[in-house]
């Protein structure tokens, strides 16, 4: 396969307009030859208008058929090899076993959601039987499911090519649950994304699926994607990416006239909690952790810890020095684009422009040419964090402000300030945890996910996975992004009424030929009726 | 117990306006003696202050006391025995037998959320245990769950003085997650409401739970419901009433800096499509059935039947006849508000100024010194209705527009137009259904509730119960506001990855104690790890 700079309205390629962009490859500073042109609005209107005409054929293909189909996907993208690792290594200037393992969790993941409906319990089927008899009015059959919604726009994301892009997190559920996807490519990495499309649209045509089933479409600027967002047919929108792109998407799609959720995580400075028995105790290797954590792929992951609380306790300078010395090792690396290296030194240098806050390490500086990144921990008071807002906001990149308070008090007031995480991580073993229960709350009430005695890097793609958190780390808290519950962004609840068996959907059907876990009169139970 | 007329801060009473306002009996159009205080900003910010601090203590009651508070505010509302009931009339002028039915419904609701959190399968417990020595990288001990947001304001319902009022449809499982509430107490029903409020801080009180659990606020005007949902502490808002109110507050909702869900049932014209045989074979029960549907409670409900197409065939005279002689029996009924009935006749009106709508059945004329409406139909042809959007909204009354169209194609056209709906019917036998399934797909497309051969009033409490839609009969279709479900509403998921088991929540502690239906390792089971 190649490359082929086209947009895709379902299964046929379309290049109305003119203007093209090409890749850039940070490694190198330089632009690779395949142009690709920007969607105009009229391919916006044909993409949007397949999909909701796909979409009437593809609610009603049995599950299995859509999991041969997510299954078939999975093949495809094995099928391009290395082509597609060495483009996207190229495209974003990350590791190729990085890349690797990153298709090898796009692979998991649309494996987990073929299982997830083939097995068919996701859909949460809910049967309440007649009660004819019943006084003073008779009792009616209900029965309950989840069903798909319409056709869901999904944005690639800069930081992971596969794994939050074309086929990744948010495609993944919104078409195992049976709606069509508008892909919005990631201008940072449209060769990728071309090769990616392709397998889909291979895919969807080998497995019997309706033209209109997946497009997807390019723009290096905002255009598109906030066409595709204000579009009618639209019924739902995935992102992973900054605060400010998230939120400008979310008002799109709530200024709509029938609004409609952006699922928008926007990521976060992911506080990790060292507890002052923890610290004495772990000083050296907690050092080497959090340095791992803060520095690894160049620090650009939504869960990389951004602060760091300790106590002035015993211990604190062996920490500090270690800290300091396995940070000053990191090597350099080449971030995703010119862009994000930019605003990773401007932040970086806003934080230290901020008063008393100091430098504890850096590594060496690396090549700007390469847009290589140089991986720095600042330190600062917890008065001091306390009293400037500015300290709690997120510097994308290997970054992390060393929070020291005084006591466990100030620490509690420090966290207090936060807002919404993705993560919170807490450093105690359990006896000394039990102590701060307020510490404990205050960390929950914030946190999607609370860790202990972890770091948050590395999103581990199972069903227990709550990949979110209040805001502003996501727009809406109530779903996850990772794992088989994110499949609940693009369904919802529809009950039939008194309605015969041979008209039900099979997850409904009286004997249950699916075997599913089903609540029935309010009981779960796989029986029949 | 008697009515007190000022503003509920947790226990407290506060009456800083010197602003006030009184019930007004709609059927005998008076009056009554006492005085509301409407709530100044201050007021609306001690009670969200108070929630805020309430959530921190009431989130970590466990489930049993929290259902203890459910069950003793059933036990107080019940001891106002008849002085609710009589007051509610006054200010309704509902029948007192439909008072009692929804009365009944309000303590079920209430009985079944302190059930289901006793049970406490709810919260939807997922874990994945960990495996240490997964390569390349170790897998952590992942636990999942389901936990309360914070406060939440709840708008009472002009027309549910019981059940979707003060401790209705939102209330109830808001309190049973675990989140403080304050509630907006409807003006049209101002006395209920206070009755109310008492019954559930009395209940609060004997059951231990915190000041600031529970809040109510008066308000004739719009004001402190627009503070209350703009509060930085408010974190959902239910609402049940009109397009414009709910979409007024789901706008203010979203303005925020941080936006919030505004959960907003909106009503809608709920279709009922007759298919010809059916009709050619129950010209007669039909018009029965629709007649007592339409005029149920003085059309008053937001599954009101405002909209049924038949084709020309065999039988319709018949069912026009009947339907008219059915309409024109129906006694006057006095609707809620003096508002309600200006508004009920000034729609009407506009709706047969359109052209070509012809009037095919009243009932007598009502007094409109007692604020009565009149039963009415309204006929148009399928053509007609198809090029009017006007014709295709919701007038709230005693009111339902019977489109005749030529014939099954026509039927499908006109149907294809609809918007979101809460429900639609079909009345037809299973073959004949069978026969049109693209028909059953439109339908089913806009309905949250797609009933066979009923009518749509009569909203069972029950698990299987959806009630909501696709936008625009609810701002938010992923929800029920009925049902245990509906608790799903005022929860987000949350993630404790690597806790040791002491510190565990109940729900996701190793030996399982509440003996709840968890997901571990991706499969259902009841068992302990």
């Amino acid at each position: 396969m190649s490359i082929q700079g086209k947009n895709y309205i379902g299964f046929s390629l379309s290049s109305q307009n003119d203007q093209t962009f090409q890749s850039y490859v940070p490694a190198l500073n330089i632009y690779l030859p395949e142009k690709f042109h920007k969607a105009t609005m009229d391919e916006v209107s044909r993409a949007m208008e397949l999909a909701a005409k796909a979409f009437d054929e593809y609610a009603l293909i049995p599950a299995t058929q859509r999991a041969g189909f997510l299954m078939a996907i999975t093949e495809e993208i094995m099928a391009l090899g290395d082509t597609l690792l060495q483009r996207a290594h190229q495209e974003t200037g990350l590791p190729l076993a990085r890349l690797q393992g990153e298709r090898a969790r796009t692979i998991n993941q649309l494996t987990q959601f073929a299982e997830l409906i083939r097995e068919g319990s996701w859909v949460e089927a809910s049967i309440d039987t007649a009660i004819p008899d019943r006084t003073p009015i008779p009792k009616s059959d209900l029965r309950k499911m989840f069903v798909p919604i319409g056709p869901v726009i999904v944005f690639g994301s800069s930081n992971f090519p596969f794994a939050y892009s074309v086929a990744g997190v948010d495609t993944g559920p919104a078409l195992a649950a049976g709606n069509p996807v508008i892909v919005k490519a990631h201008a940072a990495h449209p060769g990728v994304s071309d090769l990616t499309a392709q397998a889909i649209v291979k895919a969807a045509q080998r497995t019997g699926m309706p033209d209109g089933v997946f497009s997807m479409l390019y723009d290096d600027g905002f255009e598109v994607g906030a066409a595709l967002v204000k579009h009618p047919e639209s019924k739902a929108v995935g992102f992973t990416g900054s605060y400010k792109g998230g939120m400008a998407l979310y008002r799109l799609g709530q200024e709509r006239e029938e609004p409609i959720p952006v699922y928008a995580e926007m990521g976060s400075v992911n506080p990790i909690v060292i507890l002052p028995d923890y610290l004495k105790n772990h000083a050296v290797q907690l050092a080497r952790t959090l340095a791992g954590s803060v520095t690894l792929g160049a620090g650009q992951f939504c869960t990389n810890p951004g602060l760091v609380f300790v106590t002035e306790t015993e211990n604190l300078d062996i920490f500090e020095e270690n800290y300091k010395s396995e940070i000053s090792n990191v090597p350099s690396a080449t971030m995703l684009t010119s862009g994000i290296q930019n605003n990773f030194y401007k932040l970086r240098d806003e934080l230290f422009a901020q008063e008393n806050v100091t430098e504890l390490a850096v590594s060496e500086s690396g090549s700007d040419e390469q847009n290589q990144s140089q991986a720095t921990i600042a330190r600062v008071s917890g008065q001091d964090f306390i009293a400037n807002p500015k300290l709690h906001e997120e510097v994308f990149g290997p970054f992390s402000v060393l929070v020291v308070c005084k006591n466990t008090d100030e620490l509690l007031e420090a966290v207090s300030h936060l807002k919404g995480q993705l993560t919170a991580s807490l450093m105690a073993d359990a006896p000394e945890a039990a102590k701060y229960p307020a510490l404990l709350q205050k960390l929950s009430q914030i946190s999607g996910r609370f860790i202990m005695n972890g770091v948050p890097t590395g999103v581990e793609v199972c069903p227990s996975m709550h990949h979110g958190g209040p805001f502003p780390a996501a727009s809406i808290p109530f779903y996850t992004s990772v794992g088989r519950h994110s499949i609940l962004r693009f369904v919802r609840p529809q009950t039939f009424q008194d309605w015969p068996d041979v008209l039900l959907p099979v997850a409904l059907k009286n004997d249950n030929p699916l075997g599913l876990f089903r609540l029935i009169n309010n009981k779960t139970t796989t029986s029949a009726i």
